[in-house]
């Protein structure tokens, strides 16, 4: 299973690198291969400075080990080896009409001291950050994940839905990181669920990722904007900063265990904004997209 | 004891304030009066996009009621109330040439249920985050420190110092927020200091504040800088985001305990960036600074 996942999102890797690269038509990926001291390593591709998109990675890696000590409390075990591979991608759009994106797939392994697998899952999503409402793109983004979803489990897109609002829930400003999507973890044989049928589902929502965003990208990336524009989605891409640097598992995860950084780090936004007490104004786009934010709704 | 405090607080809000706006010559400080629910509040002075100052806040506040949950854990009791007051403040100036200050000096009480005092404290310091190093100002700025404490224990500077660079240290980085200063907390009654000998102290220091900061604002205020001074800059201030939501215990614990989020987060950098991998050029003075905060050393 992990050849078959590594596989898998090593070639995702290269199509949506791909296809981003001709949506931007400017900007290419840039390449960092990296190793982990303690077995491992990744392929890191930052895209910079593009027609679209300001900034962004799509991000593989793969990495073993001895469980960390931090893994160890999580998971309630004393000493195992571990395997986990993924892929993560995060694009920051240059203009403000277009949304992040954040997208995530991963799978993970535990072994007893003969090398048998004692615990194996999947876990992932995707999940799209808009700084100007349009309600059609948010349905379609959520249309394309339920699609995904129900050609494997009819409860699948509700349940998923519904973790991605709770998960992404940016708690001391009391609203969302931005209109949700998927998430799931800990996804392991239970029911009727076989690890292939979890394998089958997860690749089917990676191969969904392209179709949820680049419509989107392709119709908004035109639109003319002014310094207001800007200076709203600066601001609100300091809400993804808290959200990431306060709130976020995985990175706070790969903060303290000694993950790398840049890798990391590349999800953070490359222009961003704090200006004291801000508040849209009444009847404003802006003020529009914190109802949502505040109360997250159905978008199917 | 609570009285004295805060009315000293409340008097160094009003110096530090007239002093930095006459600094400034443009901005003056707007104020926000606001109540904690729970018992006590605040009053938040804000300035922003000054001559000088980009954005700066200089917050009083006085709370009191029941001990939060999390403070009950971190000081191992049931149930208590508190009193807690304090002055908080960072400036971040809009010309790179000039640091970023941050200053913090407060005062605790808990009580049985009888009202009675059962513990008690005094916490605080000042420490400059530079993005372009002058060594005679690093120095300035601890000598004020240690001509502070100096006034009290010959020891206490060499021990705050000490602390100041152990609590600044933004792990994940390998490397200081900036050059340090002066970090104490849990001031109690020991030795040969009573109460009233912490409360001169922490005053002394209180009162160095504008000695310490302000000379270096005058001088660096003027120097001419170029986009590439302002991208540095902004850059590290993503180091100093990445400090105040990742590891600052009072940031956090404001965030994690329904404080006041603007009050709380004025402390963030008006505009910021984060650019993948960046690196300074070798022998360039921005290189030079990251040397200085690998290796925190002696200024005086």
């Amino acid at each position: 299973m992990k050849d078959q996942f590594y596989n898998y999102i090593q070639q995702l890797q290269d199509t949506i690198t791909t296809k981003l690269e001709e949506v931007d038509g400017k900007a290419t990926f840039h390449q960092d291969i990296w190793d982990r001291p303690e077995g491992g390593g990744g392929r890191t591709r930052i895209i910079e400075n593009g027609n679209v998109f300001e900034k962004g990675g799509v991000n593989i890696s793969a990495v073993h080990g001895k469980l960390p000590d931090t893994m160890k409390n999580l998971f309630g075990v004393m000493e195992a080896d571990f395997f986990a591979c993924g892929l993560s991608l995060v694009l920051h759009p240059k203009n403000p009409f277009v949304p992040t994106v954040h997208a995530n797939w991963r799978y993970f392994e535990m072994y007893d001291e003969q090398g048998n697998i004692i615990n194996q899952w999947f876990g992932g999503g995707q999940d799209l950050t808009p700084y100007y409402l349009f309600e059609e793109d948010a349905s379609h983004f959520h249309n394309i994940c339920k699609a995904a979803c129900d050609k494997h489990n009819a409860t699948f897109y509700p349940n998923f839905k519904q973790r991605c609002d709770d998960y992404f829930w940016n708690a001391h400003r009391n609203e969302a990181r931005g209109i949700g999507g998927l998430f799931f973890d800990y996804c392991k044989p239970a029911h009727d669920m076989t690890m292939q049928n979890w394998y089958d589902f997860v690749t089917e929502v990676g191969n969904s990722f392209l179709d949820a965003y680049v419509p989107i990208v392709e119709k908004r990336k035109a639109i003319s904007y002014t310094q207001e524009h800007r200076n709203w989605q600066e601001i609100r891409r300091g809400r993804y900063v808290e959200f990431n640097l306060v709130h976020d598992k995985g990175t706070l995860f790969g903060l303290k265990t000694n993950g790398r950084i840049e890798s990391i780090l590349m999800s953070l936004p490359p222009h961003v904004q704090w200006v004291y007490n801000h508040q849209p104004e009444k009847g404003s786009d802006e003020e529009k997209l914190l109802t949502v934010l505040q109360k997250p709704k159905s978008w199917v």
